[in-house]
């Protein structure tokens, strides 16, 4: 076995010892990348650890390099790694060090800053370990239409109610326009009630009042359609095979014969 | 087939390709004038762009105009449609346009503007493709008594701690009089906490956490109620079938034949 | 039938059409009163209206009085109703109004007008419609055990985080005592979030974060047992029926022979 | 029966009448050690009430030492419940009332007197009384799984939409660095909502307002997931057995006879 296959099994598999270890290395170099960002953002640490935060930031950075060019190296079809999504996300994750040095000093150096902490989507890599998450996002997908059609009767509410505080609270109370009533709306509806923007008038508390027990009693729809997805029971989910004989879709997995037409399925 | 009768396949229905692209194209006039009412609303975008809101304005209210004569043209029974509830909405939906032209500069301009919002109301004309909220809409309706029931519970809460909180805060915190205390027992009990009136005694404070964690708990009323109407199965639930072969269970209403021998059900 | 009698329908009973007539007449007076009070303690309403306010407040004291006294008058057991619950709530939904008379400018004045709204709870007799309600109320009962186990280890872990806060945030910025450190905590984690007082320091917010996303996950937890409870189908519940061959427990309402010796349950 | 197998009924076990009430009044001993530290904290009572505070703090005190010397005496293995978790908590809850006498007018005084609090823990004890607590403890224990992957898509999340914030609002309206920004989206996505920080451009508040809906939503997936486990029927759910004798269904798993004919089950 040559040197080639057996880096490919420790980088790319996680089946094997070392493939483990290396993933749970990558993880820790991955969590020290996103808070040496975070913390790079504080004035008073980045003054007072300049020389620190940049050598951390220079040793993530090589550590990324040398793997993003093992990773070509090693596989293949390096053009299919280069292009495919977790190709990009690690190229995306290497760019912006480099790209800083051409713009030190400049405005969009923040921003170019910032952008390295595109490296928190390579933490996705990590979910072949969590099987658990696939069920949500089913039942989140399966959900998915009964969701949008709540959020877009959420949007039509909060557009009427923001129009209707601005007409009645006015630009004196801070509804100086439209989008703004519909910000309110929004921080009411939600209850998250910033509190930056608050009714004043006794007519615009009532409503005020009216939207916050709407917004109680509407919350229990999402998380009623989400709970009874979750609630049906996973066995005997359609598995997505197709009748042979009848063409019919819609059978469970365990399923050996088509419901409809009584043919042996594949 | 007469220029009529095709048009209202175009206008009315949606099965046809014109059809669909019409209904496309009317969405996208919709949003956009909704959009539009939103925009002019603030100040800053108002002054700067008034010609070209202006001639946007007039252009969507055209087509609207037009789109109402059209289809009130090709109905067989124009008085049922421009009484209908979606005549009515194409109506108010190009009214406050022209009235708004009466009314340049005074007071009432501004509410005249916003009725245009109603607009709104045209998207539900869409809801032909949304078979998906029906079924939230059913089981709201199935739990109305008991959400009314909750709601009414609520509100006697809160009257109860709303004067409560007057009586012992007082004028002096902000609490000045019985519907203002009423106002924060419905801001705190829905957890949307905006803090323009907040407890100060210490007894305040303490009847506050009180408040608050009763309003943690019985949110979870509603949503018990609406997820317990969702989670039950309407139909197309497990028919109780025995299969007579091989004496299996768990078969749907629709089965025909036995999903795990293939025998015919009864 | 005596004039007695015919009252006593009237009044007691609502299953004929006057009775009726007379539930809905005392429920608008109800609500009335109810609002009465509210209005009078906003202070510009009630210099510009006293006389009106006035006038109202008497012409329903009045009437509850009259029908306080048909009540005793008709009831067989006089003293059986004064000291019943409904009693009690009717004589002090009229007591009020007229200590107020002796207290006129005093200080305990505006104590009395206010418990004027112990009103209130005469709608409680009109529980008599509302059957859903018992539903619910049996779902909560059922379930108080374990919402005070949860309502228990949310104390718990709100008086360990205040403190906490108390400790790392001081007097200086607003955590004066453990008590107010609580009542933020209460504050935090039912989501409320008034922001009258907040942390200020880098770990405060980073433990306040912390809390936020507990309270975010277990606000799940009361849900899910109030929704569990309701979903529980009502019938084929245990019947706490007991064999008495084997004296195992756990029977079904519907079971008719022990499921464990097979014995005929009583 | 001598007198410390005696003393071992009363305080280690609580199914006598003596061993009940010695639970109850520990109970009320620790209620009232807990509010001490409480009251003690604030500025106002700890100046006014000094003698009396410390008189009831050395009571308490007292009784704990007590409490604690009992327990190691009478229990055989003396080492082995001091080493045990409820050891080590009754020897802590006493430990900070002497040391604070070595610390008097220090500055680690007051955290010394704060630990006091840890008496709390003590409530523990009582937990042979909460049955129900373990059923929602499994609950959560099993959807441990599913509740950390939520909370980590929750972590990604907010510290994206922090950062992005960040670069959108900047120092000058609040966001001084990436980690307060991040402060900011978790108080937001979880509806907390405080208002300390929040967003001023017309791009950060609709960037707010999207981040409520979402925040919003996913709120139903926790729900969902702890209510589909406590719904789920632990042991004695439908086993799908059949009785031979009559057809019925509905056993449960662990029944050995028919529950409508008496049958033998298979």
């Amino acid at each position: 076995m040559g040197i080639k296959s057996k880096l490919y099994e420790i980088i790319f598999e996680s089946d094997t010892k070392v493939g483990k270890l290396f993933d749970v290395l990558l993880l820790i170099v991955i969590v020290l990348s996103i808070l040496l960002v975070m913390l790079e953002s504080v004035p008073s640490i980045e003054k007072q650890h300049r020389f620190l935060l940049n050598l951390m930031e220079w040793s993530i950075t090589l550590i990324f390099s040398l793997e993003y060019c093992l990773r070509i190296w090693i596989v293949s079809k390096p053009k299919r790694y280069i292009f495919s999504f977790y190709g990009i996300i690690d190229f995306l994750s290497i760019l912006p060090s480099y790209l800083g040095l051409f713009f030190v000093g400049t405005h969009g150096f923040i921003v170019i800053r910032a952008l390295r902490l595109l490296r928190i989507f390579r933490i996705l890599k990590l979910n072949r370990y969590m099987n658990e998450g696939a069920i949500i996002i089913k039942a989140l997908k399966r959900s998915r239409i009964k969701i949008s059609v709540f959020l877009f009767a959420v949007l039509t509410m909060v557009i009427i109610i923001g129009t209707l505080m601005y007409l009645i609270e006015g630009a004196e109370n801070g509804f100086t326009s439209i989008p703004r009533g519909i910000y309110w709306a929004i921080v009411t509806l939600t209850t998250v009630g910033y509190g930056d923007i608050s009714p004043v008038t006794a007519l615009g508390q009532f409503i005020a009042s009216f939207v916050m027990i709407i917004g109680y009693a509407i919350i229990a729809v999402p998380t009623g359609i989400v709970t009874a997805e979750l609630s049906r029971p996973s066995k005997g989910k359609p598995s997505g095979q197709v009748c042979e004989n009848c063409l019919s879709e819609g059978h469970d997995i365990d399923d050996q014969y088509c419901r409809y037409c009584g043919a042996k399925l594949q």
